[in-house]
């Protein structure tokens, strides 16, 4: 896990590489149909990067985007109206059978399908009208690392060529991802305090908000910590009342739209007493907090999902060795999960 | 909240003779216009509505819905093309501005707007094309119980009116909802069992998977207990890992269509010597679990959302009072959540 968290610089300049002429004329081609729909599907680590593109897609293209409920297919065999629709789906491995079966079925509803995916000869690629690829090399470890970071990649690409507005340049991520990876001793340090953590709640708001979600899925995978994750916003809806005295909170602050409720909240959480973790580029929220992960300040929100993600992964991984744990082979998983 | 959970027949009863005709009046207006996308907009227990009215909207009527993702509006100011689109807003109350926002933001965006609420003369009910209204009075409790199956109606109803295809009887529902009340003394015992229970997963899939975010949520306000939520699928993507010998799982089996996927994981549980509490109606999946709360075997899965949440919210809040917490006073909450 640590090797693979490690190659992720070079796998994204590999894949902006090899896929960029590829994204454009897709997107060319996709903006001479009336798609006025996207749909993302995935599972898992997947899901989380779908999760980020249907906020960067949304804000960035106009075009609205929901996340698929793979059962509405695999289950209910439900016809959808995919005339003008746009349906992606997400997968490592390209053998997600669920994954696969909604966009066969999304075909034959008149959708156009694209598939992310790391294997180049799986049968996703197989079935669908276009295929973008990571180019990161196979993935062995069972906790998805490089491939979340190649999936986000691809999301920005796709975003950038779609968009007829502001562009915003994403060659600067690879060098941003390499600088994050400077923060491991550090946080090899900082995970030593966590090591009897049993619960705690992952919190982002907007574009970093799947980060939440990807963290807490790494937590459960390999080190076994009972993980919430939630929006700032849905977190004041109900679940504060988890929180007491000590309560661990870990949260996702890049500068920019969603910090002022993110200062909001950590000013509530300090009341409460709960122990805070930030990974931030603000030097002010990083004050608030218990603790912080001093990123580089000038990453713009819209390119910080990558870059703040692989501090998240390296406590992931280095919590559960620090647990005596092995993160690369988790209990009761495989790599290739089969649902339908 | 024990009172307002007892008074959800009549509620549900008042709501379906005073809705129905506007109900259908709306869904004639609809189909008149090319509506090819629902956009569903709540926080909270109204979220957790809406994740129900996507499934059964996208399975009986064929539109494709999307849950909305607040912040993109309120925070990002995105411009989405939403001129075929019909935008819904679920809120308690009325008054959630960043839900009202956005239902400013989408009729801007050239939406048909809707709004599903339990006060009629509230700000979302000024601002929207249309009102869906529950009738079961002003609900005290900070935790929601009437409203959720009121909005869930709300969704059955719209769903029935829209569909073209085979129509599902709603009248049911407020007396499957009255039996569903006498699991009340049943629960009372059981719940003793779990008042050390500190974390748990609850799980759902398809129709019923809203029912498990509810539970999880009702859990974590009342009886501060961390708790995660899963479709059956997901949770095979990871969270597996989480299970150890005893780890309490929750789950909603309705008859029907998620059950082989619920049969899968409760076998695997049983392997993991998880601690089971299955809500069910099948003999079968109750007996492969540790603990079950039967449910009357003839209710269809797609009515089952509303008559399977009240034994979950009857848990709820008498595991509350058996740890000797107050149900209706969750530290931290209030009843109305500003966000924005």
């Amino acid at each position: 896990m640590l090797k693979e968290i490690a190659e992720q610089p070079a796998a994204l300049e590999k894949t902006i590489r090899e896929e960029r002429e590829k994204v454009s004329s897709l997107a060319r081609f996709l903006k001479s149909r009336d798609i006025d729909l996207i749909v993302l599907v995935a599972r898992g680590s997947s899901d989380n990067a779908a999760l980020f593109g249907r906020y960067l897609l949304e804000i960035r293209t106009g075009i609205p985007v929901s996340l698929s409920a793979p059962s509405v297919h695999t289950l209910y065999n439900a016809k959808l109206n995919f005339s003008r629709a746009l349906v992606v789906g997400v997968s490592q491995s390209g053998e997600g059978e669920d994954i696969n079966l909604v966009l066969e079925n999304a075909g034959k509803c008149g959708a156009y399908t694209v598939g992310i995916t790391n294997e180049p000869s799986s049968s996703m690629v197989e079935l669908v009208d276009e295929a973008l690829l990571m180019h990161g090399g196979h993935e062995r470890s069972v906790a998805a690392t490089k491939t979340y970071t190649g999936q986000l990649l691809l999301f920005h690409m796709l975003a950038y060529a779609l968009s007829d507005g502001e562009k915003l340049e994403y060659d600067a991520i690879p060098d941003y991802a390499a600088r994050a990876l400077g923060k491991r001793d550090e946080i090899k340090e900082l995970v030593e305090r966590y090591v009897f953590m049993e619960n705690c709640v992952v919190v982002g708001r907007g574009i970093i908000y799947a980060n939440a979600y990807e963290f807490a899925l790494k937590l459960m995978e390999t080190c076994y910590v009972v993980a919430e994750r939630f929006s700032s916003a849905d977190f004041l809806h109900g679940p504060l009342a988890l929180v007491e005295r000590h309560f661990p909170i870990l949260m996702f602050a890049p500068p920019g739209k969603t910090l002022s409720s993110v200062k909001v909240l950590l000013d509530r959480l300090k009341e409460l007493r709960a122990d805070t973790l930030v990974i931030t580029g603000d030097e002010e929220i990083a004050g608030k907090a218990s603790r912080a992960i001093l990123m580089d300040g000038e990453i713009n929100e819209f390119l910080s999902a990558i870059p703040y993600i692989i501090p998240a992964q390296l406590f992931a991984a280095m919590l559960a060795d620090a647990k005596g744990l092995d993160p690369d082979a988790p209990r009761s998983l495989s790599k290739v999960t089969r649902t339908l």
